[in-house]
C-alpha cells in the first residue's frame, strides 16, 4: 500500500505527541515540528506510509538527540498487560475455540499503538473490541495453513500488544508443540514498536526464537531489512504479520502464506481493505 | 494568542479538506499537500495562528488556481440556515430574554466551520449546543456596554453561521432601533469565512453597514487590515468579534469594548481559555 496525503497528517500528528514526551517547551516543540514538516520533502507518493513514519520519526530523534522516547511507556505497558495475561489466558482456554479466541486477542491486542491511536488507557478499547466480530475473516484458510506449517514467522508490532501475541503463541505451541516459531521484533526505537527487549521482558523467548528484521521503521519493508529476516521469511511454511505498518510495507510482496493480523485503525487502511475503522482484520496475503 | 506546535497539523487538515474538495485524485493531493507542508518553513513562532492558515491556504489556492474551493458549499449552507431562520427567530422571540437569546444562537452558530470541524451536518452540533449554558460569560457587562454604544462594529466569522449574525443584528435593532451597526467580512476567499455576497445573500445588509476588514486571512489581524476597518474599529463604541480566527488576532490588541463571541473548537484555544472543547464563550477583550 503506498502513501496516502492523509498519512503526511497523521505521521506529523505522531511526531508531535512524540516530542510531547520529550518536552513541553512551545519553542522546542515547533522548533522540532518545522524540521520534521521539512523532512517531508524526501518523500514521493511512490513510497510505502512507513517510510513517512521512519523519515519524521528520525529526524526528530537525531534533532532531540532523544533515542527512545517511548522507553518508559513501553516497559509499563508490557507490565501493565502482563498483569491480566491469566485471566486473558483462561479467557482463552475456557471459549469453546481456544486457538480462535487466541488469534482474536492477538488482533485486538493491536488496539495498543502509540502511532495512531492518542489513547494510553486502552481498557476500554479491548473491552468494546471482545464483543466485535472480525469483519475480513480468513481464520479458516490460517486454520489450515498452520496445520501443516512446520515453521512460523511471526512478525510483531507494538509493546503492549506483545503480550497478546505472547497469548497466541503460547497457544499456538500448546496445540502443536512440535511447531517451530520465530518472533520478529524491529532492530532500532521506533514509536512503541517492538524491540527485542519487550520480547524478553514479556517471556516470549520461552515459546519462540526472537530476531530482529533489521527494521527501523514503524513497519516491515523488505528492501530494508537485514539478510537473516529475509531467509527465515523465505524458508517460513506461515507468516503472521501484526498491524498495519507490516500490512502497509509487505501486502504487495510475493510472500506465500502470509496472514495480516490488524485492527484498522485509520480511514486510510480502512478504505483500501473496504472496511471501517476499527473492524478486525484476519487477511491472507493476495500474492 | 501566538501559535502553537498543533496548528501546523490542524492547518494541513485544512488544506487536505480543501484540496479534496477540488480533487480526489492522489497525486494531485499528494503534490500540493506537500507544496503546502513546504510553505510552512515561512511560519515562525511568533505569528498568529490565522497568519499560518493564510499562508498554507495562499500556497494551494495559487497552486491549483481554483480562487474559492468552497463557492458552492458556503451557498447552500446560507440557504439551508436561511430556510431555519423563522423557527430560531421565534425560538429567540418567546425565549425569556430574547437579546440574551440571540446572542446564545449567535455564539451557537459558531459550530458551522469548515476550517477546524468536519462536520457538513452540524444540525446536531447545533441541538446539542442549545442545551448548554455559556462557559465563560461576560454577558452582563456586553449588555451594559451595547446599551451605552451607539455604534457597533460586528466582525463576521463564517457563512452559515452569518444567519445567526442576522439573528443577533435583528435583534439588536428591534431592542434599540438608533444603533447603527457595521456587519464587517473578509476580503478575499480563505476556506469558508464570511464575504460580502454571504452578508448580502443573507440579507444583513438591511440591518447593517456592510464592509471588508481587507483580511484574506482566516482571522482578523491588524497589520494586515485595510484603513476604512481601523477607523471604524477605533470609532466604534463596542466590538463584536466571532469565533477563534478573530480572537486568535485581536485577543492582544488593545481595543475598547471587544467582545469576543466563539465556541472553543480545538485544543489550542480552549486551553488558552482554559475551558473545554464545545464549550460557549463571551469574553470581554483583556486590553
Amino acid at each position: 500500500m503506498r502513501l496516502k496525503p492523509d498519512c503526511i497528517i497523521c505521521n506529523l500528528s505522531i511526531v508531535l505527541r512524540t516530542l510531547k514526551i520529550i518536552s513541553k517547551d512551545e519553542e522546542f516543540l515547533f522548533r522540532n515540528m518545522k524540521k520534521a514538516v521539512d523532512s517531508i520533502s524526501l518523500v514521493n507518493v511512490e513510497q510505502f506510509p512507513p517510510e513517512l513514519g521512519g523519515i519524521v520519526y528520525k529526524t526528530i530523534i537525531e534533532s532531540t538527540k532523544v533515542r527512545d522516547p517511548y522507553k518508559y511507556i513501553k516497559r509499563k505497558q508490557n507490565d501493565l498487560i502482563l498483569k491480566n495475561y491469566s485471566n486473558f489466558r483462561k479467557s482463552v482456554l475456557n471459549s469453546k475455540n481456544p486457538l480462535f479466541e487466541a488469534v482474536r486477542f492477538a488482533i485486538i491486542g493491536n488496539v495498543i499503538d502509540f502511532g495512531i491511536n492518542k489513547v494510553i488507557d486502552f481498557t476500554k478499547d479491548i473491552k468494546d473490541s471482545l464483543e466485535k466480530e472480525i469483519f475480513i475473516n480468513d481464520y479458516r484458510l490460517f486454520k489450515k495453513e498452520l496445520e501443516f506449517s512446520k515453521k512460523i514467522l511471526y512478525i510483531g508490532d507494538n509493546s503492549g500488544e506483545i503480550v497478546f501475541d505472547k497469548l497466541l503463541i503460547t497457544q499456538i505451541k500448546e496445540t502443536y508443540p512440535d511447531k517451530k516459531i520465530i518472533f520478529v521484533c524491529r532492530e532500532a526505537p521506533i514509536i512503541n514498536d517492538v524491540l527485542i527487549e519487550d520480547a524478553l521482558q514479556v517471556g516470549i523467548d520461552k515459546y519462540a526464537k526472537v530476531m530482529s528484521s533489521g527494521m527501523k521503521l514503524p513497519g516491515t519493508i523488505l528492501k530494508y531489512a537485514n539478510k537473516d529476516f529475509v531467509n527465515e521469511l523465505r524458508n517460513s511454511d506461515l507468516v503472521i504479520a501484526k498491524g498495519q505498518g507490516n500490512f502497509e510495507g509487505m501486502e504487495e510482496e510475493a510472500i506465500e502464506n502470509i496472514f495480516f493480523l490488524l485492527k484498522a485503525k485509520c480511514n486510510v487502511v480502512a478504505d483500501y481493505l473496504r472496511c471501517n475503522i476499527g473492524d478486525l482484520v484476519i487477511k491472507r496475503g493476495e500474492y
